[in-house]
């Protein structure tokens, strides 16, 4: 494809799906991420493959879902055996580059068995997940010397050995005090640090930066957003722009807490989820939330500009998506990971600037996709070869172009709650605390370990309050998820030394090799 | 543990466990092995994870199921991100030597993207799956620098470019004319190679003379035999020692042939199979087969005999087992793969020396055991500490010293037939030619990728002639043996990155870690 020359792949830190206006928010203002769709297909029914940033994100980077990339949670290192989409990009010469956050982990015991210096060219791209940093930055981890944040921040006067704690997410209080934003009380307030001088708005300035110093040599770029992700405080104006009355009715009912799945009502007693329990809570955090999404969008409408204007928007493939959703006090719960749509429905535009896809432009695609597509996706419209073997997503070229294909009717997300408070309150070892959940038109089915596993009628009860996985009545359907469940299992991508290519030229070739046995 | 020291693995290549005097034979003499076995454990119910060679063999090298290793077949090579034995003894300041067979396929793709050279020691012990090489020796490949043993014929007079090709597996025929034992026609016939310089005999010497050189020096040594996979020929006088009346019965029925099941039905259009099926083949290839084996036996006694003398009985774990059997005509079929206990099942022998064993000396052990429990079992009885996020076998050790331990009550196999003849005859591809098998007392399941399932009933049919997979009757057992196959895969242990005790160190500890989050 001539005019394929560059990808940039936006990612947005727990956005829900249903916070943007084009995804039918009736109150916040998202005018260029709405124009954005225009331009090329809205995903109405985009998933993530895990709930929690880091398993969700490297299925993104490696095409993979977590129960084959690995790195099933946060604090779980990918294999330095996986390979990412940077990895890719390189052996046909190109470079990923990033802005932003990646929750890559260092595999630091792989690094070492292979004697492999973080140090080194393939060493320091082996740690970074592949990318060649522009700024990494994964916001409320302590700025470190990863990112160029902290000194952006002192040389415009935040004066501060820690200027993120001290002016991002503090706020000033009624009192004229120092409040922290680890405290969502303080979501009320507008932080400290000028809206100019935020993540959002720096991470955006690098991005630009970026594409101006490259001219027009082609660029892969990922701009990997830290917010809407907590700590919930924004700058003005962005703090006062959504009143409580602004936000979408708390989706939760008495119900649900009477007989719940025991790590349901696990969850229920972390900490966020009390803190959400309170409507106080959630009338706080919720305009904070929405504010800094309105913030979002004003950034990339800044950027989508700079694109306009220097023809960029015509020979780039967009992506602009979310790692998962926040509860935000739905179901009793706060942050995420489970499976219900809230979390694990995320907005997914793309935008493929050919002519093969004006057709599809502005439309509105209710295939359902994953995390997973994304990586194929970029390599297919770069041209690039796709290593299938290894690969569990597939391109959304052709639907982003119109033509005919047979697609999934279903997705697959997995939880590893090894490392959560709700393992040790359900009595789980690190070897058990999983789940998975395989979500049809119609039935949401989680399969636990050595737990009771549940089943919802999406089309009955779209808000997930009845869990039909103790009913005998659907003892069938849910025969047929776990069905479902095993095919998937048996089709993960585990050989994958080999392609399928070299499987095909060697098979029942051992005569060739010299290799004779069975004749008579 | 005071007294370990030593630890010798042996393996036979093809050999079924029914064709042993110990596990029942009426006619194979295999008095070394039978005194073996009254020295420690007979498994009465040892079964292979995978009915092929290299898969087989990778899952005893990781304690990791092919699903999970990735070396799905025998060209497959296994990643180098595989941990293998000899990578475990050698983080304990040891060695794994290797005398004989592995079926090790380079990864070159793998050591090439970490620019590993094949050439530096890491390199080199990541290109032999672990092992440093006494004597690497893969038999049927056409014998190259890997081995010593074409120098030894030559040295003693198989003057050839490849002797193994024209000593060892060729034979005098009636007219004095040399034929191939690549023909099975010929299996009747004593090799060229007498049986002083055979494959068997090679090897035995060489780790004989290694046992030797160590002295008191401590060793984890692989003794592999290559024999008695075919091609089936052997030395005078073994192939004349069994008489074809001396053989077990045929197991095999014309009702198999009738609606059997497509993957089998193409099995059966296999060379091999098809040569099988024929009567003068049977009664012409078994009596070299088990002329193979007591030419085994004998040899093992040669070195039991020698450990005895030098007191490494004393203190040496020894393991006796196989990658596999050989259908041998059985169920119309020659050769391996497919899920009959014929090839699934296979002889282990553990003799553990030390007092705590004394108690289970000369007993049959009907638990079943798996191909991937003998990695954990010489790591525990070395002492070493289990990988046990990456283990999917459990150690022997405790039944080997009679203590209470709760237990499998199956076991599971795996199949890739990418490669074979059968796929194209089935219509598959390399991505659908797999199925896996649950096996437990009563039932034999085998889930197939897009083909029928199937089911016996081992108590009513021990032969597996009657499939069940289609019958009505049997819904209810064939759902709980799928329920089975999707905890194993839900089980499979792909987060290898993190120990339990670590995911226990971090486990709800983010606000060590400076993270705040959900605090009302």
């Amino acid at each position: 494809m001539s005019s394929a020359k560059n990808v940039l792949f936006i990612m947005a830190d727990q956005l829900r799906a249903d916070h943007l206006a084009c995804y039918g928010h009736p109150f916040i203002r998202t005018p260029n991420i709405d124009a954005l769709a225009k331009r090329g297909v809205q995903f109405e029914r985009a998933f993530v493959n895990s709930g929690v940033c880091g398993p969700s994100r490297m299925s993104y980077y490696t095409g993979r879902y977590p129960s084959t990339h690995g790195a099933t949670w946060n604090r779980v290192p990918l294999s330095v055996g996986e390979m990412t989409l940077g990895e890719y990009l390189r052996a046909s010469g190109r470079k990923l580059v990033l802005a932003g956050k990646t929750h890559v982990m260092v595999d630091h015991a792989g690094l070492e068995r292979l004697a492999l210096d973080g140090g080194s060219e393939l060493g320091r791209l082996l740690s970074n997940g592949g990318f060649e940093e522009i700024d990494r930055y994964d916001g409320h981890h302590e700025p470190g010397e990863e990112s160029g944040y902290p000194a952006y921040l002192r040389r415009h006067g935040y004066v501060s050995n820690d200027p993120w704690t001290d002016f991002v997410i503090s706020a000033r209080g009624p009192d004229g005090q120092s409040v922290s934003g680890w405290h969502m009380r303080n979501a009320q307030y507008p932080s400290l640090v000028q809206e100019a001088h935020s993540e959002t708005a720096y991470m955006t300035d690098q991005a630009m930066q970026f594409m101006q110093q490259e001219g027009d040599q082609p660029w892969v770029m990922h701009l990997s957003y830290v917010k809407p992700h907590w700590p919930y405080i924004a700058p003005a104006p962005y703090h006062a722009m959504y009143s409580p009355d602004q936000c979408l009715p708390v989706v939760r009912n008495e119900d649900e807490k009477h007989n719940a799945h025991p790590v349901l009502a696990a969850y229920r007693q972390h900490e966020e989820s009390i803190s959400f329990s309170m409507d106080e809570c959630i009338r706080t955090v919720r305009p904070a939330y929405q504010g800094l999404i309105t913030q979002l969008d004003d950034h990339l409408g800044r950027l989508f500009e700079h694109m306009e204007r220097t023809g960029l928007m015509d020979n780039t493939l967009i992506v602009f998506t979310a790692d998962h959703g926040d509860f935000l006090g739905d179901h009793w719960l706060g942050e995420k990971e489970l499976f219900y749509d809230t979390v694990q429905r995320v907005p997914m535009i793309v935008v493929d600037p050919s002519a093969e896809a004006d057709a599809t432009r502005g439309s509105i695609e209710s295939r359902m996709v994953e995390s997973v597509d994304i990586l194929p996706t970029i390599l297919a419209w770069l041209g690039q070869p796709l290593p299938t073997h290894r690969l569990e997503g597939h391109s959304l070229l052709p639907i982003l172009r119109g033509q005919p294909i047979e697609w999934r009717d279903c997705v697959f997300s997995e939880l590893d709650y090894s490392y959560r408070l709700s393992r040790l309150l359900t009595e789980k070892t690190p070897k058990n605390a999983r789940a998975w959940s395989v979500r049809t038109d119609q039935w949401r089915y989680v399969y636990w370990l050595d737990e009771p596993e549940q089943l919802y009628d999406l089309h009955a009860d779209p808000n997930q309050f009845h869990d039909l996985g103790q009913d005998p009545a659907y003892a069938t359907v849910r025969n047929e998820c776990r069905e479902r469940l095993l095919t998937w299992f048996a089709g993960l991508k585990r050989r994958t030394t080999v392609s399928y290519e070299a499987v095909d030229r060697g098979t029942n070739a051992y005569k060739k090799a010299g290799v004779f046995f069975g004749q008579w």
